[in-house]
């Protein structure tokens, strides 16, 4: 409340938005990182491009009307989706209805004339935590979004690495076997095939449908009330805290097989440094250190002693702070 | 020979070295990148750092006492091992007796009072590729050394990329089973342990040694007159070229399986050239176009229209004019 009220008055701050298929969540960021107002609406992917940037526009405007204009230094907006290294459009965001590429920044730079930046949602989040989160002490570290997805981000000098096109640090495909699961994206044994929100969940699902009527007194049942359309990581992560054994055993696994994607994906650009973000990263330390074990066993040499696996500190908070950050 | 006579006069000139385990090779190579002078040496690798330091001398002291000194531009280094990003050491090259870290730039530059650069022998090749091979039409391209072991070397922007450390492009090692084969690395499941040259070799021998004995007539029988023990890639390319099935099926499920590997490093990185180097990049075109295959058929869809994957153009020569070419 005070730093609100201090804002008012004489500090400097941005516009940071987080788009997301379902809502668009924007904030006032002071340059120190701290987001002292936000807002969120519809952000209507369903109604088209121009339905979601007047849904920009709209949530934008509300901030400014709160907020003195001159102490604002621009929008930085964070969307899904491929956002081009060439022309900054926003390529085929998932789940955006009749999208291909659209420019969204340009669209946003024209309406309120103010300096505007755009970036892919998980680089958002990864330059949060480079800035202002964990990531501070780590000049280069690998950014893992671990939610109903897998995303990242690579952080190289603590700058975002977004490679020639803008698409690098897709680390939720990278494949830990050619012949595995079949993941979304068309490919088999991607790592978001394995540790998923989703695949957690439905995976933890079937293992209590098949155990014997007389177990069923473990602690996931009794979390959810029997109610096995509950299940998810949050109940997974606490079952596991309870001691219970299921979730502690897919939850170690995840945690094992995560580490093995990350060790080819270490040998490749050579980073020993990983920050696991997004919702299921709340999962228990045993997790990361199940992380750590797996990468140290299967890493190359010259990483092994270097090998660091953090939890993200900033939240959900992340991409609002980090497409902030953008015009900083 | 033409060339040879006007380096000697007024053409300024690189030394280039190639340090592997078994030889040091040198080479006096013109600032358009063609090796006009070579030699080649002992390297003495189980004699420690200090032999291997005076075979090294050895060579440059040849080739400048038959060019002119004063034309030459500076000497650069190829060393297998991490050549170090923060100190130019050279750490723990495999195959090389009492060797944990060595500073051979060093040596050198106090020997000869040049400008001298060290480079990562992988990384020296994909620069080669890069300036006066196939890569110069591309920016930004994945180098592959496909041979007894699997190495590569990334380019962007045309230039190395290293990383933090001065490991990257460890492609080899990117595993595409979690629970695959055992690599020499430790980990399981690296692409090195499927297609390096060693496992075709002793593959497609154990394949021969179990067909019925009346298929003995097959092309690999024939083309090392039954002695099994000269099977190896430019075999099992000649056979494949010749029609036999079973070498074709090898060569193209290793290409398969490199495909399987380059999509998960591509969508990492970023990049979507693929440039194939090494002893065993001369197997027939069909083998590229398995890569080509596997590669679009699970790589994420940014990058599906814009894959190459071509041959490297420098043979075993990019090794000198890489490293010749960090002092360019």
């Amino acid at each position: 409340m005070e730093e609100k009220a201090k804002m008012k008055l004489n500090q400097k701050f941005a516009i940071g938005i987080d788009l997301g298929a379902t809502t668009v969540k924007a904030g006032i960021v002071s340059t120190t990182g701290i987001v002292v107002d936000q807002i969120s609406a519809d952000a209507k992917a369903n109604h088209g491009p121009s339905a979601v940037i007047q849904q920009i526009s709209f949530v934008i405007q509300e901030l400014l009307g709160k907020h003195k204009n001159s102490n604002c230094i621009g929008i930085g907006i964070g969307a899904p989706g491929m956002v081009s290294a060439v022309d900054s459009f926003v390529h085929h965001p998932p789940n955006f209805t009749d999208w291909s590429r659209v420019d969204v920044g340009g669209e946003i730079r024209k309406k309120f004339k103010l300096h505007v930046e755009i970036e892919n949602d998980a680089n958002c989040a990864a330059v949060a935590e480079a800035r202002f989160g964990v990531g501070v002490e780590f000049k280069n570290f690998l950014f893992v979004i671990w939610g109903t997805g897998v995303g990242g981000g690579i952080i190289l000098n603590r700058k975002i690495f977004r490679g020639p096109n803008g698409g690098a640090g897709e680390i939720g495909h990278v494949s830990i076997d050619y012949n595995g699961r079949l993941c979304n994206c068309g490919n088999y044994g991607c790592i978001e095939s394995y540790i998923g929100q989703r695949y957690l969940s439905q995976r933890t699902k079937e293992i209590l449908r098949n155990i014997p009527a007389d177990r069923t007194d473990n602690h996931l049942y009794k979390l959810v009330g029997g109610n096995l359309n509950k299940i998810e990581p949050s109940i997974i992560s606490q079952a596991a805290e309870l001691g219970d054994p299921i979730a502690i055993s897919i939850l170690e696994e995840a945690g094992t097989l995560l580490g093995a994607a990350l060790a080819s994906t270490m040998n490749v650009i050579d980073v020993s440094v990983v920050v696991i973000g997004g919702g299921v990263s709340a999962v228990p330390a045993f997790v990361y250190d199940a992380v750590i074990k797996s990468l140290r066993s299967r890493v190359l040499k010259p990483h092994k002693d270097n090998i660091h696996v953090l939890r993200a500190k900033l939240g959900n908070t992340a991409g609002i702070i980090g497409s902030a950050s953008l015009v900083m």
